[in-house]
């Protein structure tokens, strides 16, 4: 996988149809660009993700917050078990070059602004708003309409990233 | 310091004069009320936080990102090195009953987001605002305009959270 | 706190007699000599640690494995809790100037050896023997024989060790 | 990758000669066998199994204690950034279902004492000796003596361990 780009897939391990149908799409386009895809390793759409991903023959790096490599859904290809809970998300974002947000939920919001924190691009699919009180602030995330957006903005960032 | 409520203080380490006098208050309000503050132990906002918590007698835990006790600003009463980068912002957490978010950055917006992930109350003044595409959520911040207020919503949340 | 030595205490959650003994003896000497407690936070020599240092007026940090303070033993001072198993090893070993271990199982040679790989000096009380085959090497455990002895070495080690 | 043994090898960064060519053969056997390789993905024995291994076709991951997955040696096929330090030991171990250690220095022993806490099976290959004053104690590692048995033992030991 040398040379290949990491993105990190996040989102809610409760999704909705849509969000799911987002995740498997990414997924798969990744695997179609020859990236690795990194996720949290659990269900919801870390999982649809991961089947977009390994259905059409990518890889799926799942990182796990328990300790045991069973907890990882069933197409995640790679599975690492770290014991440590939600420490386990600033693994998730130190391992990519680039995260696709999509939807979300509070974890997903600590993915988000981990990455935001250690310089990683983000990209969002109808996910959090950020606003500062009092501070014109533009928005850090890149945000995408379709799941071919998002992918394309996270393999140019990524390339260009670093 | 068994029974004392522990509340975490998180905002930037680059902070704005107002946000440095915002962190002295609160500190300061927290040891008067007999709570141990809990912080990122680095400068800014924490330091602001520490030096008004142990000005007034109280305890301040730093737990830093670093390998190094000596890192910790001269405020801080205990600390603790975890050598795990920005994982610590999960520690700090965990050790704590409510968090008070001031201002804040990026490293901010992931102590909020793990809060409310691992269900911590989170009182926030002047800090983010989320809001999520097409859902009218409301907001999971409580709201303080002032650092008595702040103080007094979070030892209250805190002591009825669990 | 600040300037003043910080030095763990390791050893077995399920400790016999004389390990407690030891445990609360190394505990109330640290106390005594004015050098802050480190401890994993859980039962045995931890807490008989914990106990001889806070009963003699002293700070007794423990650093736990688990998400909740409430799992520390009662004579914990300060109480942080990690969430990540047994990764708090790494913090407690990063927190202290030096490391006494007493008796000792498996938990307490990670610790042993996560010192030794970072520098801190450690000094043992009938604890782990390390020998690697087909290489003479010294002894990397300073030996103590009574508590009095291993606080003293501790102290000494931990004044000229940085 | 699923359903396939994780083996972890872990030793030296500095590795001698004989150190080195073990590990490259334990990497080779594992390939050989189907298992995954798991390594902490630096220098030394870690590069050996890992060159090993992918020259044989096999997976290896690298679980990396720096924030860059570029520190990875160029033979790991799947790298991982924890910006954890010497807390990625754990993660090493809570992802491989038995552990080959090989000669060894102190991160070498951290890792031993850390699969054998967590219940995790030790194959040793010249690695640490174990011995605790005034017990009896049998050897928790399992000894080989040929990268073959190494390999063999390791395998049998993760099927069954489970």
């Amino acid at each position: 996988m040398r040379g290949r780009p990491y993105i990190a897939v996040v989102g809610p391990s409760a999704s909705t149809p849509s969000e799911h149908s987002l995740g498997e799409a990414v997924g798969r386009l990744l695997a179609e660009a020859g990236a690795v895809l990194v996720c949290g390793g659990l269900g919801g759409t870390m999982e649809a993700a991961a089947s977009g991903c390994t259905k059409a023959g990518g890889t799926a790096i799942g990182i796990l917050p328990t300790e045991l490599r069973a907890d990882a859904n069933a197409f995640v290809t790679v599975a690492v078990a770290t014991g440590m809970g939600e420490a386990r998300n600033v693994i998730v974002v130190r391992t990519a070059d680039a995260v696709i947000a999509i939807g979300g939920e509070f974890g997903t919001l600590s993915e988000i602004a981990l990455a935001l924190k250690t310089g990683k691009p983000v990209v969002g699919l109808g996910t959090w708003e950020l606003h500062k009180q009092g501070r014109a602030a533009g928005d850090p995330i890149v945000r995408a309409e379709t799941p071919e957006e998002a992918v394309q903005t996270a393999l140019e960032l990524a390339n260009t990233g670093r």
